[in-house]
Formats: structure tokens, sequence, C-alpha cells
């Protein structure tokens, strides 16, 4: 979601330094035909927690009124009142997790949104980030829209709103035609459910069905939850309108060739989910063997920085046939809100979250696998930790090529000057960090990890814009 | 403000049972030209708490940004964190108290609202009640806009952000031009202060000054809080604009001849106000004197229902020469959250609020004075525990006609159909009630204690179409 | 209550310097034999909310088990829970509301508190201040009992604990035998409700009947509230126990001449409550009578600090035959958290919860009626206010005579450097305050106006200590 | 912590029935001599948050006054209020992490407990059970002491304060040894900080050190958070007084073999910790490694069940050649109040915490590592997720001996009849669970995994009374 100036009526969250990752900014669920549709949305939204953790908010109907709640907090905990569910009454129902940038922390904020338009009602939820909202909303203001939010899904919705088209899926897609950018949409009417994803589909979205529901969710771990059956991947470029009749697909756009994020196999997605025929856990651990033949290292052991960076390690433990071991313990209970450090103990940082496993590492040559760099921070912490917990030689593997473009498709990324592979080349990266050694996958051996022979410079295959700095679609804003 | 359909995002709020009296809407406050203007606007909204006790919005400027805070509850208690305060920073700020109706009491619903106009940011906070809001909503929703709440408020801001005109001032004007009904605006753009009143002037507003700056406000007790002295009424028709080359008096609307509501005088209004030259205690106590020459009785004791009915009880005790005392007591600490009684114990009922001082009452003839009487249900249960007290014969005045119609100005009242003064005379009503007689002041009576000769058939000097169904405004909505 | 040194686990509540009364510290209520008992318990606690608003607690018993609940708050809101309601089983039940001063607020403060005791649970609420609680504490601890509370009212439970009688009610004469000072106590056992007055009566505690079901109180608005009737007083020195074979009533302390707190009837009390055969609106009325007769005024009308100037204003009014009107207007939604005011605007004081009612005041010679004087800052601030009205001439009168010395029996009085009577004579107070003249009570009159002849210096028929300095206990702890 | 019948100020928490495992009770921490003493204490308890989860608190000392806050909920959420934090003055502190049993989750049960000696203040944390703890708690309320919690440790506090002895330690050594069962402890005086474990060294106690500042806590985990380096483990019945002085070591008791507690090894602890020279992830590692020996099985794959699977699942995987993949993932948001799933949804369970990952699962013959069996809910719905993604065989592998006998020194452990090996032989075992095959470690592979040649019947090194039912204390209470 774009950061639009923050509106008077935001409040500011704040996030923590050490969080030196980029981030996804939000999930999508959305069910048609199941009674207690708002329940099984709950299940779906907590399975897909892990791509925002701010806020969720839940949009069900019955066919005649749409109920809504929405809530900062995770969904287990905002959801868990068994008053709320009552009131989300329907068969049908759509949801969101959002996860906050900065400024934007705001009850309105929070997706889905919802529009009474004389054709009747449309609440609508958004992954992904639009490259032209700033130039539409100013001129949806010029022309006398009201924001409510500082979303650029709220430009979606002033679009659909100011549709001539008579029937909502219509305008739906007069507004599609107009935006740029990354998009995967669940939209609810009254008597339908409509799923659509951007030409590239850059952001996933997959169908699945349990008995005569349909689902459509972001991952297919949230189909998982709640044993439903995956189907198959929403087409890039393709919207799918779900209800009574059952499920009808469309194409109003131009066929392109479809670009997803590759950032969503190596870190965002959980390792249970597949898209594209990949399952995340399987490309990460491929991407760990391709990473030990092409940095191999003398070492006595193959540590991840867990959690995200285990699946990799095995890969690439198993390919060097060297052991792999927990060297490093993460703790779970670090939420949001942890004690604000005093200055004579912020050095202990990175320590509330994760700790050196002495035994494994004390005088031992050690190969670290992390799933990527952003600013460096963190990594040069957990160095010196393992240092400090005794091994002779750290041997640092990155389970992503190096991260030097910023992500306008959705992705929380800092400012391009922050970001470590923006400023250094990867010797220079190696010394800042403290290791003896550092290696990245290369683009190639990511590609060859997903089944590819290596990057079609041409065409490739995937949007891997934050690597390689190639935007696979215009990017309006920034160029004004 | 208009109760428009559900949105699904608000939720419920319950309302007692035993609350049986009409309610003001709104109070609003401005101030122009005052460092701290927050804080003044606090006050002021503090002052003006019994004209809406359900939540609380306040926004300031500074001149280049605005800052917001509402919330559910008393001001009091919503406004009296530091850190909040010092988020609403400058020295210009307009403040809203808001009572809701059943099924508005969502947070979006809270004013003062906020637009970013192409133009910049408008925020506007209304007391009153539009005639045609939905006949516009439905013409603006199918022109595109997207409502964020269920007030009429967000009406005028659509007409706002939609006007053609240039400046905000303009376009403010422009838009009230579209509408029909009762309003005092305040609204605030980083370099103005700008009120209005309907051109009847249905509503009240005032306009006070503290050293250099400028305060609007619903009620002259809001300027007595914070020491400012008043000015004058805002005139009907009038719309002001405070900025900082001082005050301009504006007259965009023809002129009609006034027409202030009348109940605010009896009933909504603090005892220490006053409009148009009338002190609000004073109406009612000359209302009493009226009262006791209209409708003597043979009476040992004068006894106020508390606390509306104490100023008409003291008039009526000094006009009849009859001692005037406390007869029941109230209990203050009575809040919105009671308990909820089981049915066992729901006929204490009134009791939470009023007890019968039964040596004052004991084997006495009492003349009781309340406010008015709505939908009976209140009278009924204090007769019924004022003659369990001992009274010998119960007398019952009514400082106001009876209220036979509802009100579409800005005044919650329940459906015609649960008015007993729909429903009965004043013969079968003193049966309903229980009581020995039952007197209210005439139309007449009503204008004298305000000054007249009476009412004038022809020209009304107030709108009191909750006692004559003369309504002053066409009601599109309702005649639709 | 004592306040003992304040325990690790307290928390610091700060009370308003606006404040400028006395304090009851506690309500008490119990009930046997009725269905629901915690929700008469509500009730009759909601009618007591004015003897503390700081929490309250309810404990209930089915004959076996106990159920309590203890919360910060009003009663009406934190009881409003029907989730709370339902643990609290059983057909009898104790409950208590509480006013803290500075440095108790603590959740284990709030009584009623709870023991088990080898002879079953004892639960025990408690109205009154010990003057040798930190005597008998001392030599507690010494004997290795620990204290969770500082409030003297656990001395009584482990007292009681300690005790070697083998019944409760036994064990609770045992405790009460040691203790000196004020106290009015109701104790549940899972057999009985015990009801205790102290030797001298010196806090209040009534008798009702409700049906089958005994009741006890500190005032009879208790009673009232639930539709009980009174029965009679609790003695001074009377024990009684109701249990499932009636009530019965011991005595088992030597007689000595009742002395009730004469202050309850000037100031605390609801003015709807009676004990000792004497209303006490009533009485408030004759003092305002004695007190226009000891000091008459050229004046043009009579106005009452609200509200608990309103009773001797109109005995007042009648008295000297000169007009009762409301000059001053109280804002009672000012609740216990309000917005901490700035430098700037903190002179704004006492307008929060008064303000001038100018028409009332604007020219005319008043006299204003108050119910005490403690420190002098609140009278100094409403004279101001009421100078600034434009009134001519403000004479004063006082319905209790100068407050002198602190209250030992359960009043919250500032240090007695502070009282403004400890200070100053009349005529220095007047000039201090700003009066044209000043008149109190005298102590003659005040017995007159309860029905005597005049304060028979031998055996006065009240504590009237905080006017006398003659403390009818000895003062154990103060004269260590 | 014994749980005594319930005290009428406790509420009751509601456990989920999908969290199938022994639970450890509490961890407590205590530092002296550390500016800031409390916000290390806040690390050091976020560092053994798995040792208990529902309620927190710290007691600091400046030397002179105790400060002190508890709270429900997590370390990081309820101490990250800087407010808060700032109380908690001094260069001295202990605190403790609570996991609740049902019905004991009151604020008054929060450690560590205060109390007020005629020797001084004493705040105590304790980690353990005793098994005379009704016994005495019997004697003392004969005695007439108050209990105020329904723990154990209120026992130890109240026979401290009975304590006939002069010195504060002299009276807890006194206390010490009227009591049986399981403790390490902690506690604060003014002036000290004093550690002491039980005379078999049940639970767990180490000493660090920081610069001059000495460290207790319950694994060395909480003093790599804080940069402390490990001194060594206080030994089975030792207790340490730190004060201004330096540490003085006594040995009050007569000297046994000590049992440390083996679960703590096999899953409380976490893996990053080490006692007695045991590191934790090396003894689960060490126990796979026997595991595969003992119970090997023709399979594809080596699957944890996350998270305390992994260890004993990387060493079995490793001893048995057998690749190691995540065939199940853990959802990491699930928090304490997840949303009641209605009755059709419930059977969707354990897919709320865990989820297949079918892409590792599919058509393989899989080996399932979990750290035990309680009751064998979680365990069955397990294996029918993993058989319904396509498992084609499942051997599940214990890294643990068969759960037979409840805990009575600290640990959670459900009734004996609901245990599953207590109901059945392992073969019936593996029927229940759904399994091709099922082996647990043996008593004598347990005690080789550590270090050992096998169980010395005669003189075991450690508690392993869960797996063999030998208690190595008495149990008084059990046996009443």
């Amino acid at each position: 979601m774009t950061a639009f100036p923050s509106h008077p009526f935001d409040f500011h969250a704040v996030h923590s330094e050490d969080d030196d990752h980029f981030h996804e900014e939000c999930g999508v669920f959305g069910i048609f035909n199941q009674p207690q549709a708002a329940e099984y949305a709950v299940l779906g939204l907590h399975a897909l927690q892990h791509r925002g953790q701010e806020a969720a908010g839940i949009t069900s109907s019955d066919g005649k009124s749409f109920f809504a709640h929405r809530a900062r907090g995770l969904v287990g905990d905002t959801f868990s009142d068994p008053r709320i569910m009552q009131t989300l009454r329907g068969s049908a129902a759509i949801g969101h997790n959002r996860y906050a940038t900065t400024g934007e922390a705001a009850a309105h904020n929070i997706q889905p949104l919802f529009a009474e338009l004389d054709t009747g009602g449309l609440s609508l939820a958004h992954n992904g980030n639009l490259t032209n909202a700033s130039f539409l909303r100013e001129r949806l203001i010029k022309d006398g829209s009201i924001f409510q939010s500082s979303t650029d899904t709220e430009v979606i919705m002033h679009l659909i709103a100011r549709s001539l088209r008579s029937h909502r899926e219509d305008r739906l897609i007069d507004a599609l035609s107009q935006i740029e950018g990354a998009y995967s949409i669940v939209a609810l009417t009254n008597r339908a459910l409509v799923g659509v994803r951007d030409p590239l589909g850059i952001r996933p979205l997959v169908l699945g069905k349990l008995g005569e529901a349909h689902i459509l969710a972001s991952e297919t771990c949230a189909l998982d939850i709640i044993g439903a059956d995956f189907v198959r991947d929403v087409d890039p470029g393709e919207l799918v309108i779900i209800n009574e009749h059952g499920l009808e697909s469309r194409r109003p756009f131009a066929a392109q060739k479809q670009r997803p994020c590759v950032f969503e196999y190596l870190y965002f997605a959980r390792p249970d989910s597949a898209w594209h025929g990949h399952n995340v856990y399987d490309v990460r651990k491929q991407v760990g063997e391709e990473l030990a033949r092409e940095h191999p290292a003398e070492a006595d052991v193959v540590v991840p920085v867990p959690d995200s960076g285990v699946p990799a390690a095995i890969g690439y433990a198993q390919a060097a046939g060297l052991p792999f071991d927990l060297g490093i313990i993460r703790n779970h209970y670090v939420g949001r809100t942890f004690i604000e450090p005093t200055q004579q103990i912020r050095h202990l940082g990175v320590k509330l979250k994760h700790n050196a496993n002495r035994r494994q590492l004390d005088g031992k040559r050690v190969i670290l696998v992390d799933d990527s760099i952003v600013r460096g921070t963190t990594s040069t912490k957990i160095v010196e930790m393992v240092r400090a917990a005794g091994a002779s030689q750290v041997h640092m593997r990155i389970a992503a090529p190096p991260t030097a473009h910023p992500c306008f498709y959705g992705i929380d990324t800092p400012e391009q000057e922050q970001l470590l592979a923006h400023k250094y080349d990867v010797k220079a990266m190696a010394k800042h960090i403290g290791v003896d050694s550092l290696g990245f996958i290369s683009m190639d051996g990511l590609y060859r990890a997903l089944g590819h022979e290596g990057r079609d410079k041409d065409q490739p295959h995937y949007c891997d814009a934050c690597f390689t700095g190639e935007y696979p679609t215009v990017l309006t804003d920034k160029e004004r």
C-alpha cells in the first residue's frame, strides 16, 4: 500500500529497529457458500497471519446486508469474542490481514473497505501496491471524492464508485483498467465473491474448494487449515466471479507473460504453501543446495538463522554433506511491544529474539545460513553473537541475491540508501558484517532452484526487481 | 443527524428504557487565534457535555497541518491523556459532542469529519438535522461518492467536495444552498474558522471573544467556562469567517424570520446559558409561574422532578406561595452502563436514578413539577413512587405543552405512536399516569414566559413543531 | 481507614486539589435470605455510591462456598457485566464502597476482605476507622501475621483469625473487644450475616426487611432502592446475627451513651436517608433556618452552592422570607479523571464543576449558602466567580460550625494545619475568602436543629470532634 | 504449585484441550548489585518465558524500600511501560514467571510474594512444588494465619513470618526445614538476595556474574540474554546469600544425593540452556540418536513435530542416515485466546498450530519424532494429518519414556487416569494413535544419552518419577 501523506485521524506505530527484513504487507481470504463463513475467514486469516500482524478485518454478507469487524492485533486475539463472531452473519465473507507501515496504523486504514454503491454494497480487500495511486488520488480529489484512509485500496474503491457501468463486477473491471502495479483482490457483494489478480500475477492468489464452497486465499496454507482442496492458482489477469451459479472466469485484460514475485518464495510465504507448482519449502531447500554448490566452505556445521533460514540451511547441509544443527535458538515470545530498552542495555538487542547455543558453536567453523540481508543490522549482531559463543570461523550464506532495489509492489522495503547491497559490493558487505566469507545465491542459481535453466534476461519468469532493478510495470508515481 | 440504514462498520448501542426524554444530539465549539486551542476546546465541550455524552472529537490546525482525536465517552475522560492533547497542536480548533441514536455509535460517525480537498483540508462539525439528507445522499452515491458514516453531516462534506467553486468558504456556501433543515456548523480550514447557522436559526450558535481569540459555541456556558465574553448570537442565516484578518460576516441566504427551537429553553440547554436575550433558567422559572397561574392546586408542597424540573418548580412555588422542597432525590452516579437487571428486579427501574424523600411527602398534597412528558413511562413510575412514600394527593404540572409530534431538526424523539400526547388527551394522560390532576403550560403561556403576548399563529417566534406539528421547513425526505 | 506505610504492591491515586470537602470513606451493605443476593447488593451499593467512588466489592455465599468480585470504579460500571454477576451465587451477600486516600488505591485494599479460618470462611467489610490499628498491626506482625493490605480492616481480620474462640461470631466479638475507634461492620460466613456497630455508634448502620430477607446498610436510601422496609437503627454496641433461624441481637460490650457522627447529617449522608429519627434533608433545612436566625443579612436572593448547600439554602430562604434561586449551576459530568490542565488555564479550576448563573446574580446582594469550609480553596473561587458575575454583595452562610480539628473516625480530613478554621477566626476567614460577611451555625444552633435545646457540654448527643476537638474515644495511635 | 481449593477472589482461566503437554509452572530470576536491576530482571524473565506465560512479577529494592509490579500476560507486554519500570527502583531485584493451572489465575497468586516482617520486608519467588503444603497450610490456618493466595509459596511465607529466629535468612532456613518437595527459591530483603535449592536439586537454579553483579536464574539462557557469565549450578541443598560483602554459601540441610528433574532436559528447558554439565540441545539430540539405535525403521524421511521434537529428530536422522525435513509447519501466532470454535469446525483443532507440508510427506514413509505423549490427543490428530497429506507409513518415535505417573514437584500433569501410558501398553498406544509403529526411548537409553551407562536402579542420577513412579521425597499431602 502506498504511504500517502498521513491523514489527521491516523496515529503512528513505531517499528523495531532490529526488525531487519522486508515485510509483506497483506494477506487476503474469501469464501462463498459456506454457513459460518466468517469463522472460516478467521481461520484462513490465522493461517495467513505471517503476511500481516498489525490488524485484521472481515466483512460478511447474508445475501442482503453486510456485517463487518475490523481491529488492530492478531486475528486470534481480535476475533476471539463470540459476541463479535455472532454479528458476522451470512454464508459469504472476505478478510484481510494488514502489515502497517509507519503512520498508517489508524482504524480507518484497516481493510476490507466498504462502499454503498447505488447498485448495492461492495466490500474489498487488497494485497499489493499500485504504482499510479498518487496520480489517481489527486485526480479523484479534484473531482470531489473524499478519502477516509491513506491506503491505495481506497483509490480502487473510488474508481468503482465513479464508474458509469451498471453491474458491480463491470465497475470493478472498469476501475482495474485504470490502475497500475500489483494487486490480488477479493471483493464481496451481497450476491458474489470476486477475486482478481493483476495481469503479471505479481502477488499470489489461489482458488480452493470445500464441499460446495469456493475459497480464495493468498496462500494454500489458508486452504489447508480449513480442510479445503487446492484447485488452482488464479491466473495473472484473471477475474473470477463466484455466485450461486458457480464460478465464472473472465480475462478482461490483454494477455501478458506472468511475473510472480520471487521473494514470496524466498521469504514471505509459509513453507507449507505452494503456487505455480512450486512448494515454498522445496524452493528454499533447493536454493540452499544451489548455494552449497556455488559457495562451498570448509566447515564443521551448518547453522540456520531461525526461523526463515532453516529450509535453505537443511538444503545446504544435505548438499554439502555437513551436519545441520540449531546453533542459534529463537525466542518466539517477542511481541511488538517489548520494553523500551535504556541506552545501557540496548546493545543486548538481538538477544531478545535470538541466542547462541554455545555448545554447538564453540570452537567450530560455522556456515551461517540466512534468508536475506537488508540493512545488515541484524546480520552484524548475529555474527558478533556467534563469534562470542566461540565460533572459530563464520561463513555466511544468503539464500537470496543481494537486495539492492526497493519494491513498489506491496513489500515494505527501506529507502534504497539504507540497503546494504546498494551501498557495498559483496566483499565490502562481508567486511561490514564481520564474516570470514559471504556468499549470495546467484540470479541464475535462484532460477535453477525454481526449475529453470537460469534467468532468461529477455523474459524473466518472475518479478525480481528488488535484485535487478528491472520493474515489470510502469512506475507513474515514482516518475512524476 | 438522520439515521441512515446502518453501515456495516457501525456497532449498536443500547439505550435505557427508563431514559424517557427528548435528547439533544450535539454540541459544537470552535476557537481561533488562541495558543493551546485544543485545550480550550476540551473545556468548551465539557461545558456542553449535556448536549451529547456518547462521544466527542476535536480537530486542530497549526496553519499548515490538521490534527484530530475522536473517541467514545465523556470529554473529561477521553481527552484526559496529556499525550493525546500534545498531538492536537495549533491555535485553532473545532470540537463536537455527540449523542448517538441506536445503531450509530461507530467511531467513524464521531465528528468533526475531515476531508482533504484539492484546495486543502477541511474539518466540519454539525449540530442539527437535514430534512433532505436521504435525497441528497442517494444522488451523491449515484454520482460516485463513497459514504463512510451514517451521519447527515457527511452529506454536507460531499457537497463541499464536489462544489466547483474555488475557495473553501464558497464551497461551503454552495453546499449549504442545497440542504434543508436545521444546522449550526463550525468548520476549520488551515486558515480560518467558519461558523454558520441555518436561515431559521433553529439550532443555537453564539459568538464570544477572549483576548484576541474568537469563539463559537452552541451555548454561552461554553464561553463562561473559559472566561470568554459573550459577543452576540450568530444570526440565523449568517456565516461568519474568522481568520487572521478578524471576523467577516456574510449573509449568503435570503432573509427569513427566525424560528429558534423553543425546546432548547425548556429542556436541552443548561440553565446558565442564554440566547436571543433570554436566560434559560429565567425562562423555565417564568414558565413555572405561568403554570401556577394556569393550573393552580390546593397543595402543601411543590416538589420538582430533579434536575430538569427544578427551575419551573421554584417559579411555581414562588407564584403560588407554596413551600418548595426536594421531595425526590436524584442519584447522579447513574452512568450509561448500569447492570442489566433481571426480570425480578427490573421494576425497581426509576429508583436507580430517583428516590422519594419520604419525610417531605408523607401525608402531603404534592404538586409535582416536571419538564415534559414523552412516553410517560418515567412519569408513571415517579408518581407511583411518590404515592408509595405517603403523598395524599399528586398534582402533576408540566413545564411544556404536550409533545405530540416528532422533531426533524436534530432532536432524538420516539416514533410518534409512542408519544403519550399523541395517543391521549390530557384527561386520559392524567389517568394513565395516575395523578389527581395534570396540567401542561399552554402555548400562549409558553410564549408569555418568553416575553411575548402569546403565540402569533401567523408568525410564531419559535420553532414549536413538537407541540404544534407546524414544521417551519420543507421535509423532503419525509414526504418522499 | 488508617493510612499505613504504603505496601509495595500499592499504586498511587491522585486527588484533585479543588475537591475541598471532608470525605466519607465507605459504605457497607449486607443481605441474607434473598435469591440473587448479589444483585441486591449491587443496587444497595449504587444507592450508597456517594460514600465512596473509588472501588467496590461484593462477597456472596450459597451456604457452602464464597464468591467475590472487587474492582475499581463505580458500582454501576464495574458490576454491569452479567458474566461477573453470574459468578456471585447464593442468597447472602455483603458489599462495600470505598473512598481511597492517596497511596491506597491498590486492588488488595478493596473490601470485603476474606479469610479462610479453620472454622470456615469469613468475609468482612468495614466503615469507620480504628484508633489503635497501628499498635495492633505491629503486635500482629511481631507474632507472625502477614498483612496483604494497608487497611485497618485487615487488623480486624487477623485478630479474628488468631482468636482462640471456636465460633466465628465469638471470634469476631473477641477481635472487636481489642479495637478502639469507629466501626460499622458487615460480615458474612456461609451460615450467617453479621452486623455490628461500635459502642458509641459513631458510624451509621441500619436494619431493613424485604419479605423474608434481612438487610444491613449504612443508610436508609439503600433500603429504599430495593423496596425494603426500614426496621430500626442497629444500636451502638449491638451485634446482630442473621441466619436461617432469624435475627439474634447481642450486646457484648458495656453500655455507653451513643455519640453518632453529626457530620453525617451535615454533609456525607444522602438527603433522603434517616437515622436515629432524623431525616437528613430535614436536619439540613433546619440548620438553614437556625442560620437565618443567627446570621441574618440584608439581601436580594439566597443562592446555594450546589448540590450539598441546597437544603440549608431552602431552609434559610424560607426562614428569612427571601427568594431562593439557582445562581450557581453545577456540571455533573466532572469525573475523576478530567484533563490535567496546563498552568495557563488552571485558574479556570472551579468552573469545571460550577458556573455562575449571571442573570440571577448581577447587581444583587447575594446570600451564599454552603455546607462547610475546609481549606477554603473552593469557597474563595466561588466567591470570586459570584462577584465576577455582578453580585454587589456576597454574604456567606455555612451550614456547619467551623471545622478546626481532624477526624480519626473514618473521615478523610486534611492535616490540621490546612484547615482554615484552625488558622483563622471567623473575621479573618471572611477576609481570606473575600466575602462581605461570613456566618457559621453555632454549636447550640446545630443541636437545636437536631431537636435538642443546645449542646450538653457534659454529655453531647453526637460526635462533634471535628468542630470541638473533643474526641469520644482514646486515640492510642495518635498518642504513641 | 499446589492447587488449593480455590480462593473466592480467584478467577478461572481456561486451557486449550489441544495443549497436550506437561507444563513447567515457573521460572525465577534474581540480580544483586546492578543499577537498573529491574530491567535486567525483565530481560531474564523474557528469556525464561517458556517456563510460564500466564503472568509475571518483579520486586526490586533500593536498600531501603521495596517496589513491585505483578501482572497477567507476557513479560514483554506487561513490563513494556516505561512508567512501570521507573517505579521499580534499586540495584537488586527478583522476578517470577508463572504458569497457571485452572482456577488460580487471580492477581494475588502472581509471585513474587511479599511480607512485612518485624525484621523488615521480604519478597520471595518459588519454582517447584511442596508435597506437604496442604498439611502445613491447615496447621497455619489453625494458628491464625490468613492466606491470601492459593499458592504453596504462601505457606513458605507464613512459616518465615512465624519463625522465632531473628535474622531473615535464618527464618528462611527455619521455614525450609519444615517443607518437603521441590523448590528453587529466590528471595529479596533490602540487604540481600538469597537463592536456595531443595536438597535433591529437583528444580534447576544457576548462578551467574556480570561485572560486580551476581545473578540467579532457572536456566543459563537467562544469563546469556544479559551477557552474564555462567558461574556454576547452585548445589542441591545449598543456600547462597548475596549481599554487599559478596556471596556466602551455606549448607543448612543434611547432604543427599542429587536428583535433578530429567524432564527439564527432555522438554521444559530451552535448548540453549545447560545444567550439571549437559547442554539441553545436546541431550535431546543424543536421545534422538539412541532412539534411532533402539527403534530403527525403514523410512524415507525423518520429520519432527515442531518445535520441541526438532533436536531429537536431527539426532535420529543423523544416526539413521536419513534425510531430515520440515514435514510439519508450526504457526507461532497461536496465542492463548483463539476463537472458541463452533462444534462444526472444532475438528480442525491441531491445524491452528500445525500444518502438514504435503510436498514432504506425500507418498513417503515418515518417521515422526515428538518429545512425549501425554494424553495422546495431539498425537492422534498429527498422525491423522500426516496420513491425510499422503504419508504411506507413519513410524512415531518418542524422545522420552512413557509418562505413566503424575508429577508432584512443580509440573502440571493431568490426572493419572488421563495419561495414555497409564492406560495402555506401547502396542495399544500405537493402535490408539494410529501409527504403523511406535517407539519410546528406554530408561537406560535416556540415561546413556545423559552420559551414564544406564539407569542405576539403586541410585538413579535424576528424578524420573513421571516415568518410573519412584518419587524421591515423601508425599505427605498425597498420603493423607
